[in-house]
């Protein structure tokens, strides 16, 4: 598998993403996506929005501002517990992660550990500055948070943040949403924005950025009602690779289980295991390989201060299984806390029990930036045998559908005629120049599913050939017949 | 017409926008889209990139970080003259924007205006503070530009900025951009996104916000090649309400040009014509009426100070004629500058004229929440008659595009097997409370071009009726019909 940074490289040099500003030396955990990339991750949004909101009838969306008020913040905890710890080099004064430099010194997991034992270790252990091998001063807390001031005046309430994640402004929207749209218990609220950490130590390409996109639903449901009505034999008979609590404290490995089993050994709630099996088969749908798939469960010491408990779906990266969606019971906290600090009843009248409900919050979450890290990783393929890149996206998310080529260039009259005909219902691009051979390379790199050629056959009996990317395989088919054919294949 | 006020209103209780965090008190200039509002928002975004960047072959896309390094702005002018100027009241210490304290309490105009014309102008006229009455003090230049810091070491550099345009984005990506896709004299670099600016005073709801969304186009062509083969029929033959600087100092009214003759007149170049006639035709294609746009020339004294002409698109708003659009041939400006401070070559070879060209720039500006204004407003028909509100959006911006309603309950089966076909292809909802007419209501109030109705006649003969939003006119259709007949009605 293709290293982090050779996989970045890649990315730069076929239009993907760039180092962003990178004329400048760029800014650590900055990235900016190129002309494919930005149709990448497009598509990927697109197809969530359509699956999770646009398709369902219980969920709408909202999109809301990226400047936040503070007291959002304060009610969610994030302002006095989103923090990583710190340690400072008493001499040349540079700061670090405490449980990164405790991690890599001594080659162990701090996963849990509060910010006394990491302090102890460093000392026990005497771990010095890495870069200038001095003695490291007192562990603190540092908010990862970005604060901004808003309008000239500088006054108590006058400091905003970025959001720290787009989960609060979805609950701060929450009575707005209620009292404007007709949803009924239970029903979801989603939202893809971008998203904001000032991480200490940005790392491993667009994994963690400190600007970042999120695809975020807030389900909301009453919490005295156990049962799922949506919990279908689909979702009951998904089998996946899970690693438990239980598995992790005893350092097994993964097993396969069946959804249903969780959920009969109480390990997790029906409406919680409904999402999961849900955002589990997007994934899958969008065409990334089972067996780089697993879901974990967190240790209890692990879990974020608002949740009861939390799963992830990780990927297998080069750089180790790592989360790209997390899904966590919130239970009441969010909403709780919101009430509390604005004063604003936030219980929503139940029309099958008729009483108020304070609803209780699953989450599905998911990273923008990591699915789409996760699927250009499962799609990358360095194909020995026909010398190039081959990068399998699947049709429906790949950023340029079609390629039309005229087979030499006398044949461009015929070709162009095709492209233009094409290019108003799919995205395509024209490429005359070099070898055949070479364009139907170029076209793999950048995981065009269907390249067409037009060749002298064509002047003949108006055929073209459609090859394509995965098998190379090419097909000899009727322009007339092209579009309704091209439609069908770019379904998958 | 509405009162921008009443519009806001309007917009919330149908859940097109919000305060941003509204149980909180909000922040003054910042909403949040509401459930349909995204979708409306999202629908302008997708035929904006349709048109501009998918559609076309010399145009591609990218999408860069909001918070971006210090040197962009530096470079670009912003930190030195990105500024509104302020005027502090000497006992409450509150801040103004003093060109708009002048206008509003001389009733005159101070367009072009600097600050020592102005700080004369209060002086002069003895202005007071708005608020207690007091003196003002010296008028001062407030930067708009949001600054944050990075990472935990704050140095010389940890400094960055929130965006203030997505402009130089897309030029500090240009070299990128150049390297690594097959782009050639002239194209185009498109992005949309989000901008933010410390505004001492927003207003007008959506329309001066400190946070908002742009869809920018920067065009490079080679600035010796004043021709521009796009320029088509279609272009030169368009008329519009036009308002030159002449007629501006001359106090007139616009009046219809064809572009040819602007062009004719040495107004504008022919590139920088083309691309004012694709925009404006992208706005009328949306469905805004065009006796509600005008495009006004900047006066000289207005002009930004990277702009050599700019034009704005207007659109004739309750609160005045203001722009929704602006175009401007920025010339070499921005790209000399960032060759400057970056140190890197930004001049690209041309293969026509085997040079190295550095080349010029026609800028396309779009505000995304004004298009969403202007639309809303434009649509937007309190219909007496029918005693509601009619929001005629054009079929394909329209959030929703199809209600399914079943008569009376007891066809709720046929009716529901309908609306689970047409909700795989359309953005549907199913309605069954209330009366027939009261359905109807709510669906006009909130732009759903399409009705369809299942009645007692749909058991008999598997027909329905479709209803026109505009005409309120019903036609009864066969149900295998139905999904071909509203693919068609909804490319409107």
């Amino acid at each position: 598998m293709l290293s982090i940074d050779d996989f970045a490289v890649f990315c730069k040099k076929k239009g993907f993403v760039y180092p962003s500003a990178e004329i400048y030396g760029s800014l650590a955990g900055f990235y900016d996506y190129g002309p494919l990339g930005v149709e990448l991750k497009n598509n990927i949004k697109t197809s969530w929005w359509k699956t999770f909101v646009q398709d369902r009838d219980d969920v709408v969306g909202i999109d809301g501002t990226l400047i936040t008020n503070q007291k959002i913040w304060q009610a969610s905890g994030h302002l006095s517990s989103f923090s990583d710890l710190l340690v400072e080099c008493k001499k040349c004064h540079k700061n670090f992660r405490a449980d990164h430099l405790v991690e890599e010194k001594l080659k162990i997991s701090v996963d849990g550990l509060n910010a006394e034992s990491i302090s102890k270790l460093i000392k026990d252990n005497n771990l010095k500055c890495p870069e200038c091998n001095s003695e490291l001063g007192e562990i603190k807390s540092f908010n990862l948070m970005f604060p901004l001031q808003i309008g000239a005046d500088k006054t108590k309430e006058s400091t905003a943040y970025l959001r720290g994640e787009t989960a609060q402004v979805i609950f701060t929207a929450f009575k707005n949403v209620v009292e404007t749209s007709r949803v009924k218990l239970p029903f979801g609220i989603a939202q893809i924005g971008k998203a904001f950490r000032n991480e200490i130590a940005p790392r491993n390409f667009l994994f963690r950025q400190r600007e970042f996109e999120q695809m975020e639903i807030e389900y909301f449901i009453n919490p005295n009602e156990k049962k799922c009505p949506l919990l279908s034999k689909k979702h009951n008979y998904l089998e996946f690779l899970f690693l438990s609590e239980k598995q992790q404290e005893q350092k097994e490995e993964a097993k396969k289980v069946k959804l249903s089993m969780l959920i009969k050994q109480g390990l997790l709630s029906e409406w919680h295991a409904y999402w999961l099996a849900e955002s589990y088969l997007w994934f899958v749908d969008l065409g990334i390989r089972e067996e780089n798939l697993r879901i974990r469960q967190h240790l209890k010491k692990e879990l974020s201060h608002y949740s009861k408990a939390t799963f992830d779906i990780e990927y297998k990266f080069p750089f180790g299984w790592k989360e790209i969606h997390g899904n966590a019971d919130r239970g009441q906290f969010d909403l709780t806390q919101h009430m509390k600090f604005s004063n604003k009843s936030l219980e929503i009248f139940d029309e099958q029990t008729k009483q108020k409900i304070l609803p209780a919050v699953i989450e599905p979450s998911f990273g923008v930036d990591r699915a789409f890290l996760a699927l250009m990783y499962d799609a990358y393929n360095d194909d020995k045998e026909r010398g190039n890149i081959v990068l399998k996206l699947k049709p429906k998310i790949s950023p340029i559908k079609i390629a039309v080529f005229p087979l030499v260039n006398k044949l461009e009259e015929q070709a162009l005629e095709i492209y233009l005909m094409l290019k108003k219902d799919f995205v395509s691009i024209y490429d005359r120049s070099g070898s055949i051979g070479r364009r139907y390379a170029r076209a793999d790199e950048i995981g065009i599913p269907y390249c067409i050629t037009i060749d002298f056959q064509t002047l003949e009996d108006k055929t073209v050939t459609i090859r394509d990317r995965n098998t190379t395989k090419q097909e000899r088919i009727k322009i007339n017949e092209l579009k309704q054919k091209l439609i069908n294949l770019l379904k998958e």
